[in-house]
């Protein structure tokens, strides 16, 4: 869809169309940061129907798509697990050398890596990637040194956002649209 | 009340007034998209006290309400069997298909639905029913594929306020109003 | 404090200061209307911690304090009774009968009832009470029924707002916040 | 980060410059004042990740982090123990008395401590303590009291803002985001 490309400068169009992984944080991102405990000793998490929809369409497009945390828990493995990621890494402190391993791993050139981060521990991902993307409420010295800032904030939409992007940028949005309406 | 139809277009009451049956998505229409898991395995939903009211004022006069989602959950179940629906229908891929099927089993009219969805595989609903309905926080390319967006987003009163413009335009609201003041 | 008065008309802070006890509807009130469903069969509600404390000071102050709600469960049972209210009524369909109720039970006179409500079961007994209230998220019908609208929205602090205004209007507030200071 | 620094007047770069420690209530500062119970007797809390970042980096520069609250709470202690918090009492109802006690305790002077508050209770400390701090959301009484008012309301960055705002009056959050770049 044209429309979705509209509200974006040529250099970024150009930085989405080269992206083949779209890789990201999760709280903060995924979700709206919402740490949520039970008495019981329980965790939730609160993610978004949205963005599970266009990782769906991500993966079909052969675009990789995961996520790297630097929290743990089984529901987020939950959610990975149900949107096929092609891979998450929990726990993981050292977010820059696990880049650079899934890229080793799947053969990926830094300007075809997109990453959504909004703290401190994303910063050299954000700086180290082809697209750097922080959402709307992300610290701001995250968005300052991010290519993209979404409209979106964390847990509402960024990965559709940006899954709507890089669709687009590489024309295939509207075709994915058009088969829907057939 | 008159002061609810004031903020619509004469071609939106008429659709409105000509509506026999209120069907919609779950994820992001009758919630607001949040998908909320617990590390024991569990999975919660929000829904709106507002728009349960209003769905037991269209049943009372008889208009059929009825929900379609591509997501499966006993909670959704638990909420449709509550708001005592018409028919809800969970898993579905070809959401088209299944309005057809609807359609032809309670005899309705293309003119006589009104559809709410707030994504891809919600548009061919949308643009095939007599009032396509989207949420203000559905994507940009849904939104202009329907006659209505709604001022609330997802799950904070959409089916409220399609549920007051239907009665409304039916000039049944006023009624309902007046019988409670009584 | 004067400036919590400030906001208010002469008219609002009269019938304020007539009020003996002060009564809500739940959801959409002393919650923000979110019906929460779990899978395994639990439902929770959200309150607020500002409201919470300032019903412990209209207590103190000799206002009585209850809550009367159509729907029914363990959980706004065990948040009344944590906040002492004076009275509650869960799975009220007649919700003016039932205020007629607690009005001759403690010998109040309509002028002396303050009363929160958001939908059209409230409509009755937002206009037969001596300030009838609506939170800003209600229905325009129920709004333009009330004498007064309030800031907050349902479940962010409503109960709180009025409990500010009444014991303003009242002379209250000052001391209970000087006190504090001491 | 200079850019931190901006929004603030020296005044209050000053006050953040001596402090030594952080100390904070947790309904409505470190939760937005949510008070969730289930029908099967359990209770939840929503934190904020971004506050839990920020909070280890205080403690890595001996700044002193502590919480004091009024309510009591198995999942309090368990989000208190996971931040490794220096200090935290609950089920205080005399928090100015608490604190009297932790600045002994500590050897702390009045111009060393900072505190977040948002309500009644919370009045005696913020005015008695080097930089009273109320979220945007606190009671306007309460914020008329602070010597800052932070932009993010409560349990959405509130921490982080002033934990943000301490380390950079230092000079020693630039450093911080600087090793993160390496």
């Amino acid at each position: 869809m044209d429309e979705v490309l509209d509200k974006y400068s040529a250099d970024i169009i150009a930085r989405a169309a080269d992206v083949k992984a779209l890789i990201f944080d999760v709280d903060g991102v995924l979700t709206n940061g919402g740490i949520i405990y039970t008495n019981s000793g329980d965790e939730l998490k609160i993610f978004n129907v949205k963005d599970g929809q266009i990782i769906q369409h991500l993966i079909r497009n052969n675009i990789l798509v995961g996520a790297i945390t630097g929290r743990s828990s089984q529901l987020v493995e939950r959610r990975c697990k149900e949107l096929k990621l092609d891979f998450f890494y929990q726990g993981i402190k050292d977010k820059f050398s696990c880049l650079e391993e899934v890229m080793e791993k799947h053969g990926l050139k830094k300007n075809e890596v997109a990453y959504i981060g909004d703290d401190i521990i994303d910063l050299k991902v954000i700086t180290n990637c082809g697209l750097g993307i922080a959402p709307s409420d992300a610290l701001e010295y995250v968005k300052s040194a991010s290519n993209l800032v979404t409209s979106a904030t964390g847990g509402n939409g960024v990965i559709r956002e940006v899954g709507d992007l890089i669709l687009a940028s590489k024309g295939l949005l509207k075709e994915i649209i058009d088969n829907h309406l057939k």
